[in-house]
């Protein structure tokens, strides 16, 4: 049985249809929907020479034994934001699929290598606000201690639900044993952003993913009243604040990939007649490059103090989160690229912004590469989220490729 | 009995010692505690020779009557903000009622022109939003139809709120009876700002209030991931907003008491890991001269469009609500200050950018002065709010003095 990419883009259909209502993708990781479409993938699997099992943190294994037990890793993750697209996760998963699928039908069903597909539980945190939660716990970067706390909105406390789903949170170090003989890991994914359609390619080689500061900074002023306090007797925080989310625009500017986002901004008391008092912003900055990201934040924050002096106020930075950048095995890039000049005639490297499972699997020392495919418009997290249905089967062959490529280069 | 001041103040924390707690005045329109303040202030009155009614809009008419028909009217407000101040409003109706009494007890308790002292219904609009509500029913520019489907944060319609209190909507307009015989109109207030406080001057002569342009401003970009979108491929809509927070300032700079505020700015999706694709800011602008505000609002408006190209969105205007500017009666403000030079020695001319009462009446063709008195720090609408017990004593006189200069006007 030969690769079939159709079939891959009929399956993502199947999925949409069973799990998506006319806002979108519902398949929120710990939900009945994200259960119901892990049931669904159960059965797309059933036929295959292979063995199946949830690890302690929620990540589902199918796993097709090869004549070595040095295995290549292939991720993706069902689970979606509310809302969500039809691709994002669940294109990585089920083009995995079909890529098992073809290395269970050669060989004589024993391939050099074990091929091992994985479910990653809960990459989006929609729910309780914590991404990478599966790959996470398989790479032992977890934060059990800290995520125990949390509650989704109607106060369902994390580890309650992820209870009712089999899972303990006491017992996510066990998942690190699935890093037993992993040789390398790869996935596909949808750009999610509007590089590649600008580009005009249809898919690219990911070079690593950014490194994140996120942090909340808070200007404070002095609450006045719009109509009795002259111009210059102002101590304006949202003038301090609009300063800062045009400055950090320079502040990225400088750097080929880096991006700076002022995401939220608050205003208190927030009222038509009251001059801001205290202004609440959050700032993402992201770069592959670990000294540009640490320039990048260095120079916010210096901005930040300058034009809280410049307006009479203060201003005060809380670190939300932050991750050094992740850059993919050097191996398996050259590999990846390869795979996708071979499917489209050209490629492009390029930083990934959004993290993703893969990043955690790299920073657990296994080598890694990353594949994207170009989306429509940018636009991902959303129902109109989309890809060409030509570039979809483009990426399921060029992942394909990749693997084979990476089964010879681990059994070199 | 002559003038005095002393038990305007003792009367003033009287008040407050009935109607505040720990967070300060209590005392909103249509409440339980501000029915009680009114009860109060009737036993203030009750041995007075005075006629006391309430209009149809629930204003307070105290009324003493004089040789001659023709009124001087003496107004304030007992309603507050919640955790308001002790002096916003009260001041004007406890020193309007020193005034009374030292009228009541001169001319053999008939003063030349009839005296009235108001306690206007209502003037914050804390509950229901609609402020200046008693005296807009005086003035004849009520809004009935709009302010009928008002409600507060619980649900209680303003209709049934008022009813409560003996107040028929339907009935407002016959509060405009009230203008019969009125033949000036005068206020003391706080001053709410800080300019007075700067030039070390108790008393000011207000010059009019100023006009007021409000507008809800929407900037519409493109809701964009921040990890995956190039800076340069981004539709911000904070930074277009970003530069009219910035610009309003230089457009009201050209105007010497001319002002510009963004006092609210929301984000949506408002979330640190998206770039703002809608961003919703609310702009207060005032002056005192109606051109210098219809430039302002035009320039505002030219900005908006020219941010919003530069920006690669669009914008999109709704006024909020509107007044034009108020100058008060000449011939009153020389006697006002005439009045505070005679009280503190010196004198300073002001717009007041705050509305009052007396806005409503001087656009209802009753000849208006107003006084302000120094407020510390330029706070109010606090409890926080306060004035050096000096100048209160000073505005009491001076208030006085300028009434009695006011009789001399109208019986001249």
């Amino acid at each position: 049985m030969s690769l079939n990419p159709t079939r891959t883009i009929a399956e993502l259909k199947e999925l949409r249809a069973l799990t998506s209502d006319e806002n979108g993708a519902q398949r929120v990781a710990w939900t009945d929907t994200w259960l119901k479409a892990r049931e669904w993938f159960a059965s797309k699997s059933s036929d295959l020479p292979v063995e199946q099992h949830y690890d302690s943190a929620g990540n589902n294994w199918v796993t097709l034994p090869g004549a070595s037990e040095r295995a290549l890793l292939i991720g993706g993750h069902l689970d979606s934001v509310p809302n969500g697209g039809w691709l994002d996760g669940a294109l990585n998963v089920l083009a995995g699929l079909e890529v098992l699928r073809r290395f269970a039908s050669e060989f004589h069903g024993r391939p050099p290598v074990t091929i091992r597909l994985v479910d990653w539980a809960d990459e989006e945190g929609a729910r309780f606000g914590r991404s990478l939660l599966g790959s996470s716990a398989f790479a032992g970067t977890h934060s059990i201690a800290t995520d125990r706390g949390r509650a989704d909105r109607d106060g369902v406390k994390m580890e309650d639900a992820l209870r009712r789903c089999g899972v303990e949170m006491d017992r996510f170090p066990e998942a690190e044993r699935e890093r037993k003989n992993a040789g390398a890991y790869l996935e596909l994914h949808i750009e999610q952003g509007p590089v590649l359609e600008s580009l005009g390619l249809p898919l690219g080689v990911v070079l690593g993913t950014k490194g994140v500061e996120r942090h909340n900074i808070t200007f404070h002023g002095q609450e006045a009243h719009s109509g009795s306090t002259p111009m210059n007797a102002r101590r304006d925080a949202l003038a301090a604040a609009a300063k800062l989310a045009l400055e950090i625009r320079a502040i990225a500017g400088k750097h080929a990939d880096a991006v700076c986002t002022m995401g939220s901004l608050k205003t208190f008391p927030g009222i038509v007649t009251a001059v801001v008092g205290r202004c609440e912003a959050t700032l993402d900055q992201r770069d592959l490059n670990a000294g540009v990201l640490a320039q990048m934040y260095r120079e916010a924050q210096e901005a930040s103090r300058r034009f809280a002096a410049e307006e009479k106020c203060t201003v005060e930075w809380s670190r939300l989160w932050n991750i050094e950048p992740v850059p993919f095995h050097p191996a398996l890039l050259d590999l990846c690229e390869q795979a996708v000049r071979e499917t489209s005639g050209s490629t492009h490297r390029m930083p990934s912004g959004p993290l993703h499972d893969a990043a955690e699997v790299s920073r657990a020392g296994i080598p890694t590469a990353m594949m994207f495919v170009q989306s429509l418009n940018g636009i991902s997290h959303n129902k109109i989220e989309d890809t060409r249905q030509e570039h979809l089967e483009m990426s399921v062959t060029a992942l394909d490729k990749l693997a084979s490529k990476t089964v010879n280069w681990m059994v070199k």
